[in-house]
């Protein structure tokens, strides 16, 4: 199966050598991302592609410095909405409705159900809710850069309200929620490539009940 | 590219049939979940894995009476930690200083680091991080199912608390918070097959910043 080989393929690059990764690449990077599925087609995130060098130098300090924020040839960087709006569900039904050719209202059961349990939510259960759904984007993302042989490292480390601010996400309903910093591997300097990719155990990762 | 194809493929099945998928597929779509890369390699969930009719027909009500529960094949149950503890950080890095043979005590100003950033946090912020991690081997078991032509369907729709209990998760220190569940399509009969796939356009998806 070629998804597992990739995936033993692929590590979390600590250091990257600043080679540029080509655009079709992270197109069909960030295409298996747009694919993803989300609680009910809502994809409650966006990606936001960063590749201009001065703006990663901006971005280094508020990821404590890690080197892949700036040897990256690209940076993902995963934004959840701040919160469900009535605005935000609608389009997405419109949409929807409109790509499908139904008629209006079909889906308005369905619709107002999700908008009344989200209305008994708070903004923050919201952006903890979308935040997920950007995940299995985020997951999806990964899978296609190793799949496509081109180094993805994973980077939860950052100061999420600055690197808010500093794109200007938070005046979009954004959050930034987790960075894909792709590029290439730096070999000859990187402590982790040659170490063994390290995992639970199968039964202690899995739980059969019967 | 042929991740982009599988997911194009996939569809959330809302009718299924019963067929039984070989066990052998759903090995692969859990050891997916298991190379999935995880904050610090914390992997900070588990998936629990169902076949029992009966236990199916238990958790059938606890997830409003959706069909897929009991028409599936398996259920994949995905469970983070209710919360990071000293002991589980401690045995992921004596895992990965075994298993790399490295020196004693080798990452120990890493995990320190961590640790007294966990320390800080609120057992609900565990928990959330933890969920987040989840949700990439979520997406990578999802891929995974897409590429072997198994039919999965994410659900979130159910009541957590209560599948806990149900299943003894509690106990073990973890929460449900996802579920995969994988079968066969009753192309007859679910009404989602044959509808077009909608998502957000790139345009609206993807934000390039320079």
């Amino acid at each position: 199966m070629s998804l597992l080989q990739d995936l033993q393929w692929r590590y979390a690059t600590k250091k990257m050598n600043g080679a540029a990764v080509a655009q079709e690449k992270i197109d069909d990077i960030v295409e298996a991302a747009r694919l993803a599925p989300t609680s009910s087609g809502l994809q409650p995130f966006k990606v936001i592609e960063i590749s201009n060098p001065e703006l990663k130098a901006k971005i280094q300090p508020i990821a404590f410095g890690q080197s892949q924020i700036v040897d990256a040839s690209h940076l993902l960087i995963f934004a959840a909405y701040d919160e469900y709006t009535k605005e935000r569900v609608d389009a997405v039904f419109a949409q929807q409705a409109t790509e499908r050719g139904l008629p209006d209202g079909f889906a308005d059961d369905y619709k107002n159900m999700l908008w009344s349990r989200f209305e008994q939510q708070t903004k923050e259960e919201h952006f903890q809710h979308a935040a997920r759904q950007a995940y299995i984007g985020f997951g999806l993302a990964i899978a296609a850069a190793a799949e496509l042989k081109v180094d993805a490292t994973p980077m939860e480390g950052f100061i999420a309200p600055q690197l808010d601010e500093l794109l200007g996400l938070d005046k979009l309903g954004l959050k930034s929620v987790t960075i894909l910093a792709i590029g290439q591997r730096d070999t000859e300097n990187d402590w982790l490539v040659n170490l063994k990719k390290v995992r639970t155990n199968t039964e202690d990762f899995l739980i059969k009940l019967n």
